[in-house]
């Protein structure tokens, strides 16, 4: 089967609270700019180019987002950039996609990517992400398994069997699907040398995914097969309508977990980073231990380690360590670099205090 | 003696640059409210009003901010605010401040204030204030001893006599001052229980301190002796023309270390407080250890210890231990509590890149 009918689906509806104060309801992570110039979802698209051009990409996006997602890829056609009526988990909008991709292209085979992650080495990256396809064109349901760097507790596992070597090429039947582990069950896990990272990437054939859905979520499938054509006026009011009804699951759940044609290809070093906090955009920058890295002006003195970002104003350190410190303009953020991933509970306490202006 | 021969001289001519980047060039520590509506400056005249009414107050203060002292103190005649030409030390300003007050009432006795210090207990501290004038009143040259209440190393210290007791009201004559200790040195100070911080307050009269400068400081006495009368047209520009080549030295060295008629009252808790660092800032304000204080919005999530102000911006600690946190919308400090008295350094950097916009 030729890249001709190769697909891309790009979900793009999440709110990367931990991003905060940069990171808002309308502008959250992957509408920001991280590396250099591009944001992450265009970052995203021009990693996959060589492979899925941008007219067989689909961006499964929220209402608040849909228009500056449209800004950010002008070269996406515009009605490939959906919204979510609600928001639901990725099963759905999984199924969403597939559907309205084989109604196109019955021959389909649509790879799921995460709009807000980096990949330092795309070019390795695109090689996994072709055999993936390969892998699917035969009617497997494919993942990535990325090697863990380290005893990760806040990512699933993927266990594959004895001997399976990061960097192969071919798929690689999974045995088994494993949830963030506690922290001495994910030292085993690197230990044995077999376990990799759930990088919530994923390669099928639209007709392959949708049976597998009717098969293990009948309900939401049959929602989705309901719908009027794509093409047809009544799809947006019908979508409306029934979207909201679907279940709210992972495909993980749905049914990675219960099928078994599942299969992987092991990822090497392709410098995958799922951005989790502040902290990880700081080790991607700092080129030593220690060194401060700063967007705009810093005067550090006795500091170390730390990450400031504040547009134009000057920001002076004096004696602080391991710091992440970003000011908005309206908002400034102060936090332990070790503690980043609680940014997002900031974002919890605002909304209950109704800050809106702030979220 | 009574009363109304009481002059006060307030130095008001400092820089304050520990306290950056709220403190500028034109807006520095004293004239900053810290506490409440007032500033320093503002404090020291209210604390002083009930035994120095404002129109035998004097301040001497440096060209940049004679305006803005006027416009803060608008109950001092405006030509009782006077510029040194160039900042010299405290030597050659206390006299020109002297020189001028005989000259208006040969009887005055003068009190020397700093503009930028805070007393939380002004009530005690006014009584040690007038037991000062008397013993200035009888021709001596009277300090204020400040009893220690841990082994400083950044204060001079004076030597008093064996036994003598915080609080006494009367004149206790000084043995010797000490330079600024090493700590250990600052502890057997403590230990020994008769050395007594040096608050740079003095009391004397202005013919004593004329006489004393014309024995110890002759070059520089005469200068102040070959002004014109304060009330001619002359005297301004005679001022210009002398004050530069006046010894850069300071009263202590330049009198009080040689002098043999120096005594001092030593002071009780009368709550003084230098505000040597946003540190003493945090600690006057802080209720319990480990308070955050903060003046504005503030959102603290497993943060203690903190002081933050950023006028309107809300401001999130996540994680954070001590630090100071000093917003101005066109600068920002982050810097550790303890390490808050190395903050000048950060001016001194930034004079040297030529940053006058923020200094």
């Amino acid at each position: 089967m030729a890249g001709q009918h190769h697909y891309g689906l790009i979900l793009a509806g999440g709110r990367g609270t931990r991003f905060w104060p940069r990171s808002r309801r309308r502008t959250p992570k992957q509408l920001l700019p991280f590396f250099g110039d591009r944001t992450l979802v265009q970052e995203t698209v021009e990693r996959l180019r060589p492979l899925i051009p941008p007219e067989r990409l689909w961006i499964l996006t929220n209402r608040d987002l849909q228009r500056a997602m449209r800004r950010q890829l002008p070269e996406i056609p515009p009605r490939q950039i959906l919204a979510e009526p609600e928001p639901r988990n990725t099963a759905p909008a999984i199924g969403l996609a597939a559907r309205i991709v084989y109604e196109q292209d019955p021959d389909a085979v649509l790879g799921v990517f995460p709009s807000d992650h980096h990949i330092a080495r795309p070019g390795r990256y695109r090689r996994l992400v072709k055999a993936a396809f390969q892998g699917a064109e035969q009617g497997r349901l494919m993942v990535m398994g990325i090697e863990p760097r380290w005893p990760e507790t806040g990512y699933g596992y993927i266990e594959f069997p004895e001997g399976t070597r990061p960097g192969r090429l071919g798929a690689v039947p999974v045995l088994r699907f494993r949830e963030k582990p506690d922290l001495e069950t994910a030292k085993e896990f690197l230990a044995a040398g077999r376990f990799y990272w759930n990088a919530g990437m994923f390669f099928w054939r639209a007709s392959v995914i949708l049976d597998a859905l009717r098969l293990h979520l009948p309900r939401t499938a049959a929602l989705l097969d309901s719908l009027p054509p794509f093409s047809s006026r009544r799809f947006a009011a019908a979508l409306r309508e029934s979207f909201p009804k679907a279940e709210n699951i992972s495909i993980d759940y749905a049914v990675l977990e219960k099928a078994d044609n599942v299969a992987g290809v092991v990822a090497g070093d392709i410098g995958w980073n799922d951005l989790g906090s502040w902290n990880a955009v700081y080790e991607l920058l700092a080129r030593r231990p220690g060194d401060n890295v700063a967007r705009g002006q810093l005067l550090a003195l006795e500091s170390e380690g730390n990450y400031v970002e504040a547009g134009k104003k000057l920001v002076a350190l004096v004696g602080v360590r391991n710091l992440v410190v970003v000011d908005t303009g309206d908002a400034l953020l102060v936090a332990s670099r070790s503690e980043a991933q609680k940014v997002g509970r900031v974002v919890k306490l605002l909304e209950k205090q109704k800050r809106g202006d702030l979220l």
